[in-house]
């Protein structure tokens, strides 16, 4: 077995654990914006006590990769792939945390009547769903071209956030009384617009292997 | 010259160029509470476009901690040194980009009469400013004390904010003009409560750096 097998072999279960890691993340999403949905409030506590897992699981990809970049000693692109591993678990953890900020202004609000129905969050958590499972596999299977549509979607989650915000001011402006309701949902959605931030984060690594040069594109 | 000499001149020269970008980073904050404070737009600007040079502090960064593992193939301490200057730069790049929210939030602020005077929240920006510093001094120097020390301020910091919201809360309850207001301040405030996080998040890496483990402090 030649060591450039072995480096392959290697870096393949590295990306099977962040995919694992992935569908974690996703899975807490998930759960939160169902939580909220039908303010169930065990759904929200296994949320955060489920982010844990999540952490340890950034720690053992961590070092993962730290043996493999001593014991393999990759150079370029390969180095790249591995470099890119370590800032993408750092998203993934920072996605999941912002999972628990939500199931925390949820369990503030399961014993409120909800002002409004929840249409607009859910459906930008499903955008932003959507953004972290592509750019993941944008990563996998280093597609550039992926990677770029991604990010492109950040763009119509800042519209929603910014069109949730205006009716969530007008609905405090309209009663008092929808003011605490109407900033958790503000925070919720501003969490999620965040989650959209690091996705474009991810996509951005993955240019970064492929080109060498880092791009902003969150700007 | 040795290797190791060699390798120690170089990390040194990467520490020089992230206590440049930490104070490139410190600036940012303090520009921005100070255009809160004076609603000053010209200034609020000036923090937003200096965002991109903060950003490619950190692609230079990033490309010499790659360009030191491909060259001089560190393994153990060296490497998790170089690992967490690779992570610490990404919580400093983040850190900017909140000031730069936080001058974005000022800007919609500046022709408005306050409701109150600003006070908890220069505190705050204080302590973060604060502990950034010593995180970043306890990188330097890997002082795991500093570092364990600086993170307790982390609990500080989060009742700060949560007093920051109950107040604000109050005030957007007694008088529904000042609810937009609010809302500007209630985001500012959680930015800084993020900036406390990051600086929490490097402090979690310098103990890294010398037990090799790593223990998520923020929770």
């Amino acid at each position: 077995m030649t060591a450039r097998t072995h480096f392959d072999q290697e870096l393949e279960k590295v990306h099977l654990h962040i995919l694992k890691m992935g569908s974690m993340v996703e899975e807490a999403i998930d759960k939160a914006i169902e939580a909220l949905v039908k303010q169930d409030e065990e759904m929200a506590d296994a949320v955060i006590d489920g982010d844990d897992k999540i952490d340890e699981m950034e720690v053992f990809i961590e070092n993962e990769c730290v043996r493999l970049i001593a014991t393999q000693q990759p150079i370029a692109r390969d180095l790249r792939i591995i470099f890119t591993a370590i800032k993408l678990i750092t998203d993934l953890e920072r996605i999941a945390d912002h999972a628990v900020d939500i199931a925390k202004n949820t369990k503030r609000l399961v014993n409120e009547v909800y002002i409004k129905p929840l249409i607009d969050i859910p459906r930008i958590a499903d955008i932003v769903k959507h953004m972290l499972r592509d750019a993941l596999t944008s990563y996998i299977n280093t597609d550039v071209d992926l990677a770029m549509r991604t990010c492109k979607l950040d763009d119509e989650v800042d519209g929603l956030h910014a069109q949730i915000y205006r009716e969530l001011i007008a609905l405090m402006l309209e009663d008092p009384r929808n003011i605490k309701q109407a900033t958790h949902f503000l925070f919720i959605s501003s969490y999620l617009e965040r989650v959209a931030d690091h996705a474009t984060n991810i996509c951005e690594w993955v240019i970064f292997v492929e080109t060498g040069e880092h791009k902003d594109l969150n700007a």
